[in-house]
């Protein structure tokens, strides 16, 4: 097996550095690059500023065999990436004659004239390849000296994403290892827990496995590395096999199927249908469940009740408010009955709690019921889960889809 | 006025590295350091990896004045930033009495055994103090040594934002700069437009003006700093007062105010109610709405009819369908009214569309119409906003709370 690619990125932008946006391009190119088999050690992020980016881009090339620089080729004295590669691989930009037809071409394109300072978007360096950009005006650099190889693409996301599927990862040394993977979905089970259970492979050196708090519950994800798809599917194969047994209750899914993905290959899979009754979710659950593309095969809507006489008037009964309190089994019960009346459905689920700030009925923010009702009976399930809105609302879903998932496994 | 303190931050955690999270927690620090002066100059991310872990602590700590680590303080092996930390600044960790009984407290109340592994949540070194966690278990560290001060938080972005707003800001020593800032959000007008309509102010040295567009809008933020906030605010506010009537007919609040807090002050102020009928939105309008505490002072319930049938029997006119399609502004208007009819309430909001992939009775993904039913009548507005369906969505609200803003300004 040949020696691994060490990698690392940086992405240049005192914008990134303020919080002003968040950097989504590290997410898309960690695994990209994981899935090439090249092991990423390290990702920085600096301003525009020349001196800490020269230093920055020394430093990580003599650590790395790749060095990928996002961000910066804009046209303003502040993007500073082409000038930062330069100084630090001690090489002076030039003006490339084709590039600058290129640019001044997709100016005249869009009827405008190019501005001065979009010169620099067509400079090189002697060990650098330009990288075409598809979409806007800034080339990319492909930097091949020494051993190393540094590679600058533009920072907007959908520029980024065409020029390293369509180009870099062509121009790239193969790696000699290929990845094989599986990620695990469990729901109901804590991650200590989870851990626990399965920590004589977490020892293991391969395959690799990590555990994940999502939260739609833990992902597990184990990936060996070999010579061939065969070789690490040989050593990973074993491992994922053992670990499905032992996490077989709480498993739900695996890869890019989500929790809703599961229920909706279940219900299609019966030719059944479900709705929703939703107080302290608000709208979560709905949103949850209609993230995922074609769902209207089983799901057939969701009635955001906030206020108790809409409950009522959808059936809800008023009897139950007044003796249980709205927070309660009995009225989550009686709305998860109602929704599948109203909505003529299989399966019926429904929300009731406090999400806060304030308590309600002298409960405290975090404190909720969910219900499922299907079509051999009712159960109810108990969340104490404080935390913020947000944190309430989505361990709310987590808790219906939990007990859905459970319901339909009990009437099979 | 003293030299300003430079900042750096290191996230830690392999699931980063690899994409499979996006690091939120970076955008909100380097915001929140902003705000207080502080000069972020890098932030980098590592893996679950003891020794370039070590290694980046200390040279980050040899660069700048603060250090900000974020994620690692879980309770299994790979949650390293505790050791890294104690490793850099070559000191001992013990287990700190306190914190123990504390963790332990917290897993008896919600009645589960402390797994051994989360002992180490309660360990110190000596130059450490520890950061309450009001959320979780993992408490914080916050290391003050050499005149260096080291910040650790847990990686959920609800824990660390807590406790970096209700403890670390209060502990960091003061820069000698205060800034004064106000935020205006837009809505209905692009970026660009935006920025050419206040363009003499943005050349402007003091006070400094950015614009963001967000999901809800765009935003516009003024800042100015000085010695003291008197002087700050000199700066700033007459910038503000003149911005402010610039772009009054898109401005709908400023700072912590939202679209629907906004929306909830002027019904709250005309003791009015709404609703609404969601299809394309799919419970997100319906989300958004009661992420804002106490907005069940006017607002009575959302109905998610992602069927067809489902608005029929809510009371959407079959024939509408038939003859305009249900991505039409007559089917829009007719669930905003049916919507306030179910509700009983003085307006009701409605939104009909594609969110994709596959297009709908030939009409392409983000294609819809959004409509408002008043106590004076009806308007539907269009939406072609092409993108993934999340974008999708999220767009399709923010169209739906504009034409809301303007028909109760017309309805003043």
């Amino acid at each position: 097996m040949k020696k691994p690619l060490i990698a690392e990125m940086i992405s240049v932008g005192t914008e990134l550095l303020l919080g002003e946006i968040i950097d989504t391009n590290a997410a898309f190119l960690g695994e990209r690059l994981r899935d090439l088999g090249i092991f990423v050690y390290r990702r920085q992020t600096l301003g525009d500023n020349l001196e800490r980016l020269v230093a920055a881009v020394k430093e990580a090339s003599s650590r790395a065999d790749l060095l990928v620089l996002c961000g910066g080729l804009g046209p303003t004295d502040d993007d500073l990436t082409r000038e930062a590669i330069a100084a630090a691989v001690n090489e002076e930009p030039y003006v490339d004659d084709a590039l600058l037809r290129d640019l001044e071409a997709k100016f005249a394109a869009r009827k405008r004239a190019m501005p001065e300072g979009n010169t620099k978007q067509a400079w090189l360096i002697k060990s650098a390849g330009a990288l075409a950009n598809p979409v806007g005006t800034a080339p990319g650099w492909y930097v091949n000296k020494g051993g190393k190889i540094i590679v600058a693409l533009p920072g907007p996301p959908n520029e980024l994403t065409r020029m390293w599927c369509e180009q870099v990862e062509k121009l790239l040394p193969a790696s000699g290892r290929v990845l094989y993977h599986r990620t695990l979905h469990t729901i109901g089970i804590g991650e200590s827990d989870l851990a626990e259970r399965i920590k004589e492979f977490t020892r293991l050196d391969s395959p690799g496995i990590g555990t994940y708090a999502r939260n739609s519950g833990v992902d597990v994800r184990i990936a060996a590395a070999g010579e061939s798809t065969d070789k690490a599917r040989a050593v990973a194969e074993p491992v994922i096999r053992e670990i499905e047994l032992i996490l077989a209750p709480w498993i739900f899914g695996c890869d890019d199927e989500t929790v809703v993905s599961a229920i909706k290959k279940i219900l299609d899979g019966r030719g059944q249908t479900f709705s929703c009754m939703e107080s302290v979710s608000g709208g979560v659950l709905a949103a949850e469940i209609t993230d995922c593309p074609g769902i209207s095969s089983c799901f057939r809507g969701s009635l955001t009740a906030y206020a108790n006489e809409v409950k009522i008037r959808a059936g809800v009964d008023a009897a139950l408010i007044r003796q249980h309190g709205v927070v309660s089994a009995e009225v989550a019960v009686s709305m998860a009955v109602a929704a599948k009346k109203m909505f003529h459905t299989d399966w019926g689920l429904a929300t009731t709690g406090v999400a806060g700030p304030a308590p309600l009925e002298g409960k405290s923010p975090g404190t909720a019921w969910v219900a499922v009702s299907g079509p051999n009976g009712e159960s109810a399930a108990f969340v104490d889960w404080p935390g913020d809105r947000a944190v309430i609302r989505k361990r709310v879903c987590r808790t219906v889809f939990q007990s859905f998932l459970n319901a339909m496994k009990e009437s099979k």
